[in-house]
């Protein structure tokens, strides 16, 4: 049986797909087609991925990368030079997939255009993901995530009421667009991988183009049907919710915040009689969720100047006990504690052979039966350049010492 | 050739899903599968699911449904009745994928636990989507979607630094962690699709446990590893980037926001020239990426001064032609006229037969060789209940009448 035939790696076991990506949006990709048992072998440039030094580190190493790059093999290749980009083709013809997020037609003036790697890879998928897309007018715009996420709607309705304060509509504190458009494109990879393998290769769906913006839009629920038939503009509303109340993040004693959701008639009556204030029950403002809808800045300030006088923890308690759903706002460090997540596995120690031990999010989605694991850590630049190449290429040592010694492999 | 083979409706045309699902989280799965080509028959109660009553509304028809709903089929069962039951069963026989998002524990109540589906359909994929995941101590807590959004971590992020204001953290505009929840879970859906086909159906494979939590925490970056190793707690950075500056939505003369990210040195000294300022290029504060991420407050306030002066439209030209990258932050008007999103059908008129032309967003992931199409809008309530019946169960006339007769069938 092959290791892909037993699954033992996990659902995606034996498919290999190369990544020809940087930063975030390529990458997560196939951070998720790894996690689920994939083989991904990444093609970095000499000096590696750039994304190598965002974030916390220790001793030069990142600690994200430990995440991001996990379950993936490093080749370090100058794809500049003729014999790097002979190399890729080499690995293509081992390949599934290949994902890439350079900019739209930089693939093809590096002389790696699709049908080039088709020549070598009949019925290869090809994954593109871009700030805007491979076609259209806009498609060779600067892609940074940030303009994207704009572009997609997010950053409008990410803000508080903008007549109510005049701060800018804030970011959601991570790259969401590059990563929304990493998982849209692993569903859209492995849709086409199951059509090849069920039907047979069909040129129809060999290519998929994932946008940052289109990615984003496609999360944006009624904002777009409401506008066109009814002119809506559709408005932010801070820590609320539009058609829900209470139902906000309020302060508590010892500056942190905390979730309540009491919006239905039981559950407010119960907050109420939590709050001492069991009096407006009655109170025309706030009798029924319309009007509370209507008087939730009211009603979230009465709760907030009654949540202030009590710690974070003593609220979780007194919420809990009264059967309100509500939640701390967690931080980091409230999530590498967290119960629920140690129990399924979703915050887990790993052994990261450069660093130590790291703490790692778990796999999603998860596959109780099969739940699949870590099988390595973000490697060092290059790390597997040379097993790759015998493996998989026969390329001998003396071919090898050979690119080593030109700097095509590093 | 079989639907399924020739691919007409789209890359997954030959797969059949069932939903049992309401709200967001498993309807927005179905949606994306049903994109891609799948055959969605959608469960509801009688009085349908109560999403169809949310947002704005036209003769008592959402829009957003227009869009939840489309390329679905539904049928209106009274699962508390036995009947119902037994004709959920009997569907179940010619499907591929069951995605459900009741509270965990709820389908084994009703009769319908996962080991009862597959006596009718050995090797049907099961796929759960919850709060918290189908395991664990923490299992059974309300799901709201703010409180998991919260737990993810998501929600702490999305504000600004809270020393500055005294702000609550801002809900991301729309039901973040159910869409996300969603898409893992179809993402998961086709990867035990493509096992099942490829290899043979394995019971490891069939089941997928998608929690809302969880799925918030995936895209969290180093944010967990940073805090294992480092006790660093990742901080909320408003409009801004913790690690790049100036990069941030500056205010407009007309009351909107325009991003700008000239996060490098060219681009800074280029967005200088455009204010006037090009004095500052030697400014001690400004002088490399690190300076001016510490002083990115005074940066931003300089920006925004100078930004306020001229309307959005007028600062977009001024920037597009110093060639920095910037956006108008979009609302739903910006989005509807884009050109780009146009051009690939991102924004597109759809005909809905219960309310007329909806502006719809398109397909992601995009396969521009076999795009695909909103093949149907979001049906009424049991709209194709008789339909199904006959075509895919043989139920005659009669039966079909008394089950309405019943109220098993609305």
């Amino acid at each position: 049986m092959t290791e892909g035939q037993s699954g033992e790696g996990g659902v995606l076991s034996g498919i290999r797909v190369l990544e020809i990506g940087h930063f975030v949006a390529a990458p997560f990709c196939t951070r998720l087609l790894g996690d689920l048992g994939a083989d991904i072998i990444k093609i970095e440039p000499p000096k590696g991925d750039p994304v190598r030094q965002w974030g916390a580190q220790i001793d030069g190493r990142s600690l994200w990368w430990s995440v991001h790059g996990r379950n993936k093999r490093s080749i370090a290749l100058d794809l500049k030079a003729q014999e790097g980009r002979d190399i890729l083709l080499d690995l293509v013809e081992h390949c599934d997939v290949v994902v890439e997020n350079f900019r739209p037609g930089q693939l093809h003036k590096m002389g790696l255009a699709p049908d080039i790697l088709r020549e070598r890879r009949p019925g290869l998928i090809v994954a593109h993901v871009s700030g805007y897309g491979q076609s259209g007018p806009g498609r060779n715009q600067a892609a940074f995530g940030v303009i994207g996420e704009a572009i997609g709607g997010i950053r409008y309705l990410t803000n508080h009421p903008p007549e109510t304060h005049g701060l800018p509509p804030v970011r959601v504190g991570v790259s969401i667009g590059d990563s929304l458009a990493g998982l849209y494109a692993a569903f859209g990879i492995v849709s086409a991988l199951w059509r090849r393998d069920k039907f047979g290769a069909t040129a129809r769906f060999e290519t998929i183009d994932v946008a940052l913006t289109e990615s984003v839009l496609s999360m944006m629920e009624g904002m777009l049907p409401e506008f066109g038939a009814l002119g809506k503009i559709k408005q932010p509303t801070g820590g609320a919710i539009a058609t829900a109340a209470p139902s906000n993040a309020y302060p508590t004693a010892d500056e942190q915040w905390i979730l309540i959701a009491a919006n239905s008639e039981p559950l407010f009556a119960k907050l109420l009689a939590l709050m001492g204030r069991s009096d407006l029950v009655d109170d025309p403002r706030f009798t029924g969720n319309a009007q509370r809808v209507s008087h939730a800045a009211e009603l979230d300030s009465l709760i907030g100047d009654w949540s202030g006088q009590y710690t974070a923890e003593r609220l979780s308690h007194m919420l809990a006990g009264a059967d309100i759903p509500s939640s701390k706002v967690y931080t980091a460090q409230d999530i590498a504690h967290d119960p629920q997540y140690r129990a399924r596995g979703m915050v887990r120690e790993v052994e990261d052979p450069l660093i130590g031990t790291v703490l790692h999010p778990g796999i999603v989605p998860h596959f109780p039966d099969a739940p699949g694991q870590v099988r390595s850590t973000g490697p060092d630049i290059g790390a597997d350049g040379e097993a790759i190449m015998r493996e998989l290429l026969g390329y001998d040592k003396s071919r090898i010492v050979s690119l080593k010694h030109s700097g095509v492999l590093t």
